[in-house]
């Protein structure tokens, strides 16, 4: 057999390889809380919409759910808004919610685009849209910092009925309160309280980060695999802190919640969704229920 | 009886006034392209809310198409941009596609805010979401004026789905080029197209004028029922000029294309719709098919 | 504004007030027992065909359950029947009882064509069609009168189907006990049965006194709102009795068995049934659980 | 084997020798007329019933539409009416009409009646439920004779909105005209009418003679298969006369319509029904297309 | 009346006697251990498939699982198989199972043949189509006598989707363990697994035996109808031996697990199902609830 | 990078560039005709498999129809058969017949336990079950060789109901007469009739050649691809002969009557279904539309 041929030959069996990953996630919900560097990177942006489309294509129910920070950043700058502070924390008032509302709305339609362009069905929606996040405001250490908001609530029906019609459903993180005014709600809390509402598969979140560590100033300390017990021991005795904590929190909610996987992803490699789906390279750390471990060593 | 009941009953008899109404267009699409004095008042938007919503209710299938021509200009103003033209039409660059995105996205979501706050399912989307609207470059006298789209296809079943599941969509005119590029259509251009590819019942445009008149100089000439092949008279007799042109060729087009009414209706009233649609009394002007006439008549 | 136009605004406007109602009662099962005054007056029976057909056309499930009193006396003087009694009681033996057939069967279809020339689908049906209403023989005072009976099961899923298939479902209150006898049932006691089977949101008694009076020979004690408990201690209180008595304990055992409200409306005003449902005008008494009263107060 | 054992093989021999009529007829439609002395003779009467309902559970789709020409003259006589006239033709007033709906609605009841009492779903409607029969005044000799119609349309969607929920229909033949006024029409009209309007597998007439003869004097003439171009002939050379004739003319109508076989049977004799569709005993007269003789005779 | 029409009559009756037990088992699965003499003798053999497509046509869901004994036997002559022997048991060795199947997979065929050809949708599946069958070997005395299994789970699903898309199903006792080796299932074993895991209305096993005896030496004592408790009581008092004990275990469980009644079938006379099932004549012994027996008395 | 991730990153991107395949075949049917080597060599069997579920799992519908002819002559052998001749010609006696048809059971068992390991649903039937295959005898050059036949009915209705409940359809060429005699089809021919019959959107022949020559002598004239009119050039010039004259002859048909596209693959060649399907790397010959070899080009 020539080398050309060996190539081809390859190529089928890491098809062949996907085989009994694709059958375990057949139809299930698959949630990915879309930020950080995998969102401002060309190459990495167009990386994460490829595996998310297949995911779609192969029979998963990938829901995206992002952010935009450094975007709205730019445009605050852009129409030169003065920003508000109050005992030293910043404040999303009236006029920076609607420009944020605006900018993640672009966004919103921008990943669409990439999703339909590779011809898979997306359709972009805010907690808004069928009211689909509920919220309330939330409070910073006692402090009134404006519109930002705690989902109280999520219209699962919403993205229950889009995934029938075989839409790839993409979520900007807005919300309602319920005197109808709008509000700004953290990506990864919003795509933890859709998680939860659908009893997701998987949650996964991409990060700038590698994982959690041990300690985090020692890189060989990456945890490829935690439980909860194992991260609330963590919690507990202080080893997480800085915005890993919130988000361990998350994690550790959307596990006692019903989802069966969450993962703290680096987004910084390229295809690290399909990396983690479908091969058994670890990338980042998994969270997972107490009983699960073993189950999934015996695989 | 006193006069309080007597209120009362005359409330009941108007009610009922409207079963024939309800019954003539349950199930049938309304597709109301908005904009102009209705959209920027904001008694009189809430009005048009109310009574899209109230179409809905009682069981029609309306799909508002909206504008959002005053608020692009001034956030233009807000970041200070400088327009571009090209022999001395203005152009829609990169830069003004951009922004006229966001403000359309913004402009799309309070309006499902607002429907929402009435208990309706709405649904926000842009033309992108399930590549609904396809569009291609539309040259103005041969000249490229930038990212302004003519609509070359309306994907409708995205529309048909969304309406099986119970939503009220509202769309906002920003379209897809065969390259994915992001284009702007105008919305009494969107608005047709999508009554004509869903053979819409009714094609109703807000506008802010009273109709149309056989004399523009001369108020008392309203014309309150044209038939496509009057209209095609008067266009080709150089009655109609302006802004009017493009319009009444809209509305010839969507009747000729199955549309069974077209309205154009004087926004600055009040509950122009449902005074369109529940009462006999003319608002504005309606084209109509050579045969529907006498239909209508005898009704 | 002309005086012609705000006539037209005030009737959009009493239009946008039963948005709410349409709301809320979207999809809802009522069930409406008509009889008395309303069944014999033609003015007044249009008008609750129009109400009826309306609570259909705009999204409600109304089912009407009627009687014919009056209509069947009429008929037993015409075919010069010679009533049956026993110790005072009036029998309803077997001649009575088919010619009492005949005739709720020709109401029933009056109703139907009634309906039907509004344009909304009607269907006719006693409790012998499907077996909607099984009954079995009701003892007066231990006295055998005849062939009347007690309500002892409700084949909901005849009406479920009926409603599934669009029909307004119009009943007469005939069933049959085991071994297949025709029996004549009480209208109230059959819509009664009807709105607990079916967990009616509503079951409204069309008749013709005003509403509970605390003191009937003094028409300014009625009471425009009575929960369960007070039902009962009115009744324990020995304040109710005549024909009321059995139509109060009616609407006791219909909340107590999950429908949400009942309503005693004075079947004499036209439009009572809209008046009650689209307004906040009070029309009778209305009948509720002890909790459901705040609830409504903050509506 | 004993007697006895043969007694029940033979009896599982005639279920098995039904197989092919039950695989041939599965979710056929088949309207029965219903009418004469099957309809007078109580238990004649049960048989027809149990055919019916026998079709029905293995697997047809039976409709009878029923007549009450004895009951209606036993009632004008018991109310003491007075027939009015018109050059010699009784004519339908107002008041006749009345009653004979009344009669009509006693007749359909008792049938649905009966087949509850075999434990199958039926259901009871006149022409007005759901407008299923609409009607124009009928002239006889160009005289008015009253409310008497001639069918206009069949609304054939209701009959299979109840098929499909698995009801038995039974119709008696009142309709309505475009102005809402009752009618009565005759039953063999009404049958003939709904078996075109659902392009029945079968309609069958339940009749009082034995079927078409060629001699009406002599019963040895009796035929038993008519393709339609022998139907025109008999007609034509004036062999059919009398109440036969406007019979023969609805079969004609009715195959030339798309109905399969259309078939006078002779309702006196027991399971006339059973007999004609279950067995090779050819019962009365069978009227086919003429390219079907030769297929039938194949089988 | 003449003596031909009288047989007809005769067999109209037969079929009207019938409608009560269609009206029973309508769209109740019934389950069919086919083996013994009704499949050796091609007359018994059409008997029982003209049975089962009757029940299929009549509105019943038969399943039929078969065995294969002396065909598989012939065919062990017919290679010249050296069968194995392990302490005095036949052992089922590789080559033997494949020959097993190979024959049964025949048999299979040959039945889907039968019905297909009175026009009846069949399809015929081992336990390996859908893994409808996991096993895991089965010892003899603690012996391994080889590729002999016990089933550990019936995958319902499959049978429910193949009932649902209107086919008969046919199955052969074939199954696949954890390391998909292929087993062999008694077909008894195979049937009452089955029936359990669909909570079959009745499982009827045709047998070479009249039915359970008292006194298996004394043909007057066969029992027609016995409750859990007294067949758990025979088989304790040691009356019930031989190839009758497993076989009445298995009745009792599957009582136990749900299915209403078991059936032992005397398969020597002819249509023997069909008589038992549309007949008062007890054929064989019928296995039921302690607290069933009353209630079919009542009928 | 070190070299492990960048392994993984080479896998992911494989799966990326299946993206548009997986695309282009979402829920279209591939017919496989699956013999020769492919099917003997253990290696390649498992291969075939592993490319089939995995076709099914990322979407499209493929159907298998294999053959069996080696392990048919196998057990020819095993059970002493003579072979009958006629002229020269082989005969398929009923002895024969019998014999083929357990065999190809067997190996379609097989089939299905293969898949099945893989965690796939599959259903293995033959042309009997839902009398998928209807045949008549075929006559070679006149001469009855027995039980083989040509397809003259496909019913399709079964492919589809099995496929809508998501079975993987594994069929041999088994069909029945209208005398319901058993018939062996030859499995090309089979596979041909039923692409034919489901318009499917390949139909993929695995053979032992590696595809069409222009000159069978030199292997440097292999035809990768081929339009029906070359197809027909190259039959009419006489450059196709031996067993390749009968599959291009079904090809042409099968093109001709629908199906868009016939593959002549290399079954030696592990995995050629997946290199086919979603590499650029040509296997085999490909025959298609004439109107189908530019738009190929520009994808």
């Amino acid at each position: 057999m020539n080398k050309d041929m060996q190539q081809y030959l390859d190529k089928a069996e890491v098809l062949i390889e996907a085989l009994p990953y694709i059958q375990r996630f057949n139809r299930k919900i698959i949630v990915v809380k879309y930020g950080g560097s995998a969102m401002v990177d060309e190459e990495l942006k167009a990386r994460v919409i490829q595996d998310v489309t297949l995911l779609k294509l192969v029979g998963f129910k990938p829901i995206i759910v992002h952010g935009g920070g450094k975007e709205i950043s730019r445009w605050v700058g852009k129409v030169d808004m003065k920003p508000e502070f109050k005992n030293g924390l910043r404040v999303t008032d009236e006029a920076t919610m609607e420009l944020a509302e605006m900018v993640l709305g672009k966004v919103n339609k921008s990943l669409v685009q990439l999703v339909e362009s590779l011809g898979v069905r997306a359709i972009g929606i805010s907690g808004k849209d069928g009211r689909l996040l509920s919220v309330k405001k939330k409070y910073a250490n006692g402090e009134d910092i404006g519109f930002v908001g705690d989902v109280t609530n999520v219209n699962a029906d919403i993205l229950y009925d889009l995934l029938e019609k075989d839409f790839l459903p993409i979520i900007c993180p807005v919300g309602l309160d319920d005197d109808n005014n709008t509000y700004n709600i953290n990506a990864d809390d919003a795509a933890c309280a859709i998680a939860k509402a659908m009893k997701a598969e998987k949650l996964a979140f991409l990060t700038d980060i590698e994982g959690v560590y041990k300690d985090p100033q020692d890189s060989s300390t990456l945890i490829s695999e935690l439980t909860v017990s194992e991260a609330h021991k963590l919690v507990g005795d202080g080893y997480i802190g800085g915005g890993m904590l919130p988000k361990i929190n998350n994690c550790i909610e959307a596990i006692e919640s019903g989802v069966s996987r969450v993962h703290i992803l680096d987004g910084r490699i390229p295809h690290c969704l399909l990396l983690e789906i479908f091969t058994n390279k670890g990338i980042g750390t998994a969270i997972l229920n107490d009983s699960e471990r073993r189950y999934y060593d015996g695989e």
